[in-house]
């Protein structure tokens, strides 16, 4: 999942596409989230005439609300389900936006540019492609997308309309990226109907789906089939719920009341007619689905005749905990059909080289720009445009915070600004840097010790034993863990009597420093982090 | 990768099989290594007759190293090539040991057992089935292989050897079941030799693989097809360096001296001539691979027309570490062949469900027992054996630890013992524990803060400010963090001049952490450990 943020700038205008949130990378320790760094807008606040948001989910609105407290006079634009989910998110964190509904049939102009909505279809409804004209050239915006032809949710493809962007000439075209390495076209999310007929029949208890709870088409299939197979369906997880709320309103989901079963009331009923929906498909800390696993959830135990479906695929970093948590499952009795047994419980939203040629081919654009990937996955990209034909130098490949430049018919790359990572950990955002991050990596891997010296400094002694504490470096309680700390005690009024005279207090706090890192390695081969305070009495 | 040790046990008698290294989970922060817990043995080390190495691998010999200190006398029995690689190992470990040499035409006898070995293949060669006859019934131990009847190494699979032990009668079966999650046959090794020959003709510069340094027959492969177009090799890491010495002296591998080319010495020789063999195909930190990646090996640049082969599988946990050195390798320049691209550029050394069908077909046990992998995959197993027509209750799926009795034809789970997860850290053997590991938990996430106060016990005052510092919570030298730095000082004031009378230093110790933790969590939504010490004047 990647934090998108697109920034289109003229002399004049500037149009913002997407504004979401990232995972943090298993380097940044304790971090909660990564959005994008603004800083390049800084001073260029007045000339922002939007933010486009092209779909609903939060790797493309989840900043909104960290970002938009800086840019508070800037209208957010989104489908009537993107906006439902990005103003819970709003309302949730109590901030005020100015949220404008998206009319897909008319232009939308915005100082300099005019965009054209394309709907296209992808792992939730609503999802849009955009023709951004301006004075400079034309780009094609090509998000998320796959050519799903039987949708769950009957989204027809404005196919034309990428035919006429293509007519108009497109000089740069944004293409979603992500499933290059896969040959072929994805499937239809439609594919999941029989699967899910298929699973459900061999649940002889209850039958338990997981999957990504932003993935509106799987909720309804899950429904469609459980409702028809006569179960009863209970929501799992705060995640689910809201989504499912927003589904319903907006027609979505058709989840009547007399089919829902509240969670605590789930044991009135045979178990074979109930279908639980679990939040925390990616077996996420904390997640419904974790705790269920570890039977640390207060409504839903495990029991034996228990199927589980993991309707979804491996993020990658999640693989052991998602592993973790099927073991868990499996040893409560609970069958579990998941990946590594049946590739076909999930199909992505995202397009294979062939949805990804068929849009090359569609819009026809002078320049390529792949998105939404790793650079593997755009290398993979830029391999296939030039089996297309292309030339390599008409696919660029950039990294984040690369400026790119079309004018005259001409795409290139053209200048970079810093575009750092900006973590939020608790109530903070951006004051976790590398610092934070590499003291957290060795604390992580080698503790604590923190050391209180009290020093005589005429007589040049310690006045009182050293104190010295340690946490997550050894277990003080056991015989070695104590016997280092108290000879560490003592390594540290050899170092203090053993002076020379008139030596300063810094120089000391150096020498004890190092003298206790040597000892700490040599007796345990370990580097806890030494916090030292010298203490002038 | 799991910590193999088995415990067979007669009244009289005691014998080991394997003694292996697991790697540390991703909740064992710091931890290198995991070792078995042989505490079970602690008042019977005089039954021991011997550890027997079924192969090579470290999860199957890695832990003798730290566990032969503690069982002196007990002699450890191998086949050739494993034990020159157990040797290596506690060579370099200076640990000294009675290494046995295995023959495998004749039965060792040890006590109560009588042990036939049944050569397999594997993905290192030499590997080992073992027919075990005691007083109290027969044991058939399969551990990890595969029918792989075109090995590259030559080696003939024991068939009739595995029909013998049948026709003697096998009560209970221990099998690999890694692979139990995959329909058919696992490919033979030899298939690789195609795959190498076709990714090196696509090289236009060097030719750079990568794979598991144990697994010598890749290695040949790699040797072999580099050599035969005219390349000459270059070994790059300590594990491989290691590996290809003893594979050259066995003769397993065909290196000769004028087709290596030193490190230093690649330059001399056009690109299109050289293949490097390059350690940490896992993208380990700290391995050859992973510093080439991040640019910081010292012999070894990526050029552009460095073509890099991944002839490996991702082991769950590592996928987010090998993606980004891709990442990396790919931004240089180099052309990279991965799994998620060609999935056939790795066969694993265990068998599917062909094979462990083949295996249960040939030996026809009356009882089951899957090792070697995780609950999902033994579950896998126990539904692959009642479709060949076990009954359920013929499987045994035991956890670590759990005592199975083996007596007139029966075979049962009959009790366990505590088996921990012996951690190794630095020096340290087993003193890491699970408060150690949830404060590195805590300290990874949050960061630590220490506080020193100095009381003045009878006016109930602070006599100087009180020092605080922080670690990996804060970045103490930006404005925000030194300001939550100097308002905790305050605060700590606060409370100690509030504190009532008579309050015990206890008592005040108890309510200094309390209101820090509060007021940083408030200020920050952060938990930082906080390591406060009171000095009393």
């Amino acid at each position: 999942m990647t934090k998108n943020m697109f920034i289109y700038e003229t002399p004049k205008d500037i149009l913002i596409v997407d504004c979401g949130i990232g995972f943090p990378d298993e380097e940044m320790l304790g971090v909660d989230l990564v959005i994008p760094d603004i800083s390049y807008l800084k001073n260029k606040k007045d000339k922002i005439r939007g933010i486009i948001i092209s779909h609903g989910h939060e790797d493309h609105f989840g900043a909104l609300p960290f970002l938009l407290p800086q840019l508070p006079k800037v209208p957010v634009f989104a489908s009537k389900l993107a906006l439902a989910i990005a103003e819970r998110k709003l309302k949730e964190n109590r901030i005020k936006a100015d949220l404008r509904l998206i009319d897909r049939k008319r232009t939308l102009k915005l100082g300099d540019f005019e965009i054209d909505f394309i709907q296209v279809t992808h792992s939730v409804p609503e999802a849009q492609h955009m023709f951004i004209k301006t004075p400079h050239g034309n780009i094609y915006h090509g998000s998320d997308f796959k050519f799903d032809w039987t949708p769950i949710d009957k989204t027809k493809i404005e196919v034309e309309k990428m035919v006429k962007a293509s007519e108009r000439g497109v000089d740069l075209m944004l293409s979603d990226c992500l499933r290059s390495e896969r040959e072929g076209y994805t499937d239809s999310e439609q594919a999941l109907i029989e699967i899910f007929e298929r699973e459900i029949a061999k649940a002889k208890g209850r039958f338990i789906v997981t999957t990504m709870s932003s993935n509106i088409s799987r909720l309804k299939t899950a429904i469609d089939v459980s409702r028809a197979s006569g179960r009863k369906i209970a929501l799992v997880g705060r995640s689910i719920i809201e989504i499912v709320k927003i589904g319903r309103r907006l027609g979505y989901l058709n989840l009547p009341k007399e089919d829902e079963v509240n969670l605590r009331k789930v044991d009135n009923y045979p178990d074979d007619k109930i279908t639980l929906l679990v939040a925390g498909s990616q077996a996420q800390s904390g997640s419904s689905l974790d705790r269920i696993a570890s039977q640390t959830h207060h409504n839903i135990k495990i029991k034996p005749k228990d199927f589980v479906v993991f309707s979804t695929d491996y993020i990658p970093g999640n693989e052991s905990s998602i592993q973790t948590a099927i073991d868990l499952l499996m040893r409560q009795g609970a069958q579990v059909s998941y990946m590594d047994i049946s590739e076909d419980l999930h199909v992505s939203g995202h397009g294979a080289r062939g949805d990804l040629a068929l849009l090359i081919n569609l819009v026809k654009p002078k320049f390529l720009l792949p998105i939404g990937g790793g650079f593997r996955q755009m290398k993979q990209y830029s391999l296939l445009a030039q089996r297309i034909g292309y030339q390599e130098n008409k696919i660029l490949l950039p990294s984040s915070g690369d400026v790119i430049e079309v004018d005259q018919g001409k795409a290139s790359i053209t200048g970079r600004f810093e575009a750092r990572d900006v973590m939020v950990d608790g109530l903070g955002v951006g004051d976790v840097g590398n610092v934070v991050l590499r003291d957290r990596e060795i604390l992580s891997r080698e503790g604590v010790v923190s050391a209180v010296v009290m020093l005589d400094k005429n007589k040049m002694q310690t006045i009182e034993e050293p104190e010295v504490l340690s946490r997550g470096f050894v277990y003080g309680q056991i015989k070695d863990g104590k016997e280092i700390l108290s000879l560490a005690q003592k390594e540290i009024s050899r170092i203090v009597n053993g002076a020379r005279k008139g030596i300063s207090t810094r120089d000391l706090k150096v020498a004890i420093q190092d003298s206790l890192e040597k000892f700490f390695y040599s007796t345990t081969g370990r580097r806890p982090m030494v916090l030292l305070t010298i203490i002038e009495a």
